[in-house]
């Protein structure tokens, strides 16, 4: 058995840790924070996230499926709001299937507090890593307050998020990096709940106001409240406005009550919120290779940062885990070198594919779900999954509720817009997309491949 | 007038240092590296460079065009050098027009002394920066063997290569970013001259070994030696070796008798040398904005890191020094905020044009010049040159003699290349290329835009 030395203690650190510890490895957590379980680390700054099937088959493979479920409100539909209040639910799939939102700081507590019941897991928290030697797998920490410590194990895993300082030191040989800012911006805005603690908008429901240049989203917490996000670009365009123009409390109070006039009731201090919280920004991290020299790898957002548009990362991560234990399962436990080069092949494809799928769906969320077209695009397929359900699973389904690769369901989401491109241009096809002739001509389309 | 630190005293940060200093500002240069005059700082690990037309634009506006003419070879062509010895010079230009080779620690001790005549330019070797304000625009460096020191600026430039130091700082930041490296790494190979200091190839051609998957090529030393360089993949394929499989003193002897054969009398010790030089890899960097806060910019391979295949990397570190001195001709030097912004803007997507540009004569040089169909493109090229000067500039003409901007020179270019496709297939082309019919269809093309 392995001592494993694991980088950052947050979702994916903390899962991580729980599947090692399970084989008989000797894990020790080193985070840069405080223990969330002390202390609120991510005040006013969190996107509520949604564990999808793949997160559940991960959460399962480490039996601890039970203890997240407890946490997790199920939701089954989007529901759009317009603006003039209006209310459009649109579930996510025609067999009443659902994801199931969490608050980051709720799942990560829970599961430090499983790992740390392991009695081979070790969590030491505000240990900045300053250090990682590469060759010898020797990470260095600088404890709050202390003295740089050196800590040297068989394998180190880097699951330290976005800014990864394993990943820095990675940089510095031959390396492939990129990070991307995309022009939107973000900010949380908290959704209280009723005085009785009843929530105010259906909690089964991700809520959407779609406003094509910019976007709200809230996911429903346990207390009845929901976890709100206003995404906007960071500059303002002559389409739109951005967090540059709404900077004053006159310009957010004229802003929310042109654009979000439905929100103010429920959130009267929105305006507030606006003003205080911190405004933060969307990177997309891409970078190769995963792990190097058998002993040092990237998982999670340190290894593939994406925007949050399709609530995949953190499933994207926990299926890291998941897939490096199956290959630990194949190759055993004693022969890192070839399990670390053989996860770092089969999960830098399906990185990229979810990057690539999480920016369509922002452009999906805050424009195409208030079109019609694209809202009929939904009906044909839900018509053709139900009467063809091995030939036609739709992309959402397949990312959201399947365990297929990541990189195939994007091969497959772009041969499905090909073929609905074709189908939408069918004259008439608003009256008969229920048709034997439409469905016919699909799945002519479906086998020409 | 303003105070100016300058990060890294390469071959961009000391012109720039001369163009800053010239105008009145107080220059400090701190460079990582000792002092090039005093020690060989590039020992073994140097690829020559060629001076073209924007650089002597550059030069000539700091006044230096005559002192660095003093230390170059012209060039006016390409040799090529087939595997049984054949040689093959294609003309750079139709006007005998050349690029002039230079060594680079030669080139960099001349401006270094240059700068240093100055009253108002003060160089620090041995200076490591470890970290940069970019609100206030201060550097600490750490001297060798010294205590870190505090330098506060009015404007702060990096021009410390591709690694830049100043770049990652800004990178921790809203900064878009990225670095690739090339499959092929690269080894210096050091060509003799004769007894009597008389050259052994022709110096005023750039030699080239094209062999499709790897390539060596020579540039002229004035004192009768060339510096040559091996470019190769890192791991070998199929098709062709890789610096893992040439490893052993055994691997290399025969594998610069099979594939460089006429290069072994002219250099004896090639393989020794192989075996002694470091291996050096390639990278591309882009990354955006190059300025912050109107204090802080990037400049040369700091901003833009380009492969060399071009020969322009350090033009186009040149041109940046030119364009940002045009731009303070034109604002005025109390107005660095507007000055370095429109800098930024005007010199980003020429970075990114030329970073492609280089990408593409690597396909040129290693593959192409040794295509019968490439180098009847070529004739072709210089013979609608000749009849229509003003019509038809090739894209290597506007690369390397003329001060096209990149990114225009980059359009134009695949322009040209849609219109050869139509003409190289016209039937019979390699018979009547200057037929008056080939001209006609070709000057269409060329009107229809």
């Amino acid at each position: 058995m392995s001592k494993i030395t694991i980088v950052g203690g947050g979702l994916v650190g903390s899962l991580l840790a729980i599947f090692l510890a399970k084989r008989g490895h000797t894990v020790s957590v080193y985070e840069r924070r405080g223990d969330p379980r002390k202390t609120d680390v991510y005040a006013g700054r969190s996107i509520n996230l949604v564990v999808s099937h793949r997160g559940w088959t991960a959460l399962r493979a480490a039996g601890v499926e039970v203890a997240v479920k407890q946490i997790t409100v199920p939701v089954y539909a989007s529901m759009m709001h317009d603006r003039d209040g209006k209310l459009n639910r649109v579930p996510y799939s025609i067999d009443n299937r659902a994801i199931y939102s969490v608050s980051r700081g709720e799942l990560n507590r829970r599961l430090l507090s499983e790992a740390e019941q392991l009695p081979n897991v070790k969590l030491h928290f505000d240990h900045k890593c300053v250090d990682v030697d590469l060759e010898t797998a020797t990470c260095r920490f600088l404890p709050n307050g202390g003295e740089v410590i050196g800590v040297k194990a068989d394998v180190v895993f880097g699951s330290d998020g976005a800014f990864s300082a394993v990943r820095a030191k990675m940089m510095l040989g031959r390396f492939t990096y990129s990070q991307e800012y995309i022009e939107h911006d973000y900010k949380e805005v908290a959704f209280p709940a009723n005085a009785d603690g009843t929530p105010k908008m259906d909690p089964q429901c991700l809520h959407i106001w779609p406003r094509r240049y910019y976007m709200m989203m809230g996911l429903a917490n346990q207390d009845g409240g929901f976890t709100g996000t206003l995404f906007m670009p960071n500059t303002h365009t002559e389409n739109a406005p951005g967090f540059d123009t709404v900077k004053t409390e006159e310009q957010a109070r004229k802003f929310f009550a042109e654009h979000f006039a439905d929100a103010l009731p429920i959130v009267p201090d929105i305006v507030e919120q606006y003003m205080r919280n911190p405004q933060s920004s969307l990177a997309i991290i891409r970078c190769n290779p995963w792990t190097v020299n058998g002993k040092v790898a990237l998982i999670g957002d340190a290894a593939h940062a994406i925007v949050p548009f399709y609530g995949e990362g953190m499933n994207a991560g926990y299926e890291d885990c998941k897939v490096l234990n199956d290959l630990l399962n194949e190759h055993g436990d004693d022969n890192w070198g070839h399990v670390l080069n053989a996860y770092g092949k089969a999960r830098k494809p399906n990185g990229d594919a979810i990057a690539d799928l999480s920016l369509r769906n922002f452009v999906e969320m805050r424009d195409l779900v208030a079109d019609p077209k694209f809202l009929l695009r939904r009906k044909i397929e839900g018509h053709l999954q139900a009467k063809h359900p091995d030939q036609w699973l739709p992309l959402y389904s397949q990312v959201k509720f399947s365990d297929i690769q990541y990189k195939d369901a994007w091969r497959e989401g772009l041969r499905h817009d090909r073929i609905m491109e074709e189908v939408l241009a069918i004259p008439g096809i608003e009256e008969k997309w229920e048709s034997a002739e439409v469905e016919k001509r699909v799945m002519e389309l479906v086998k020409a491949g």
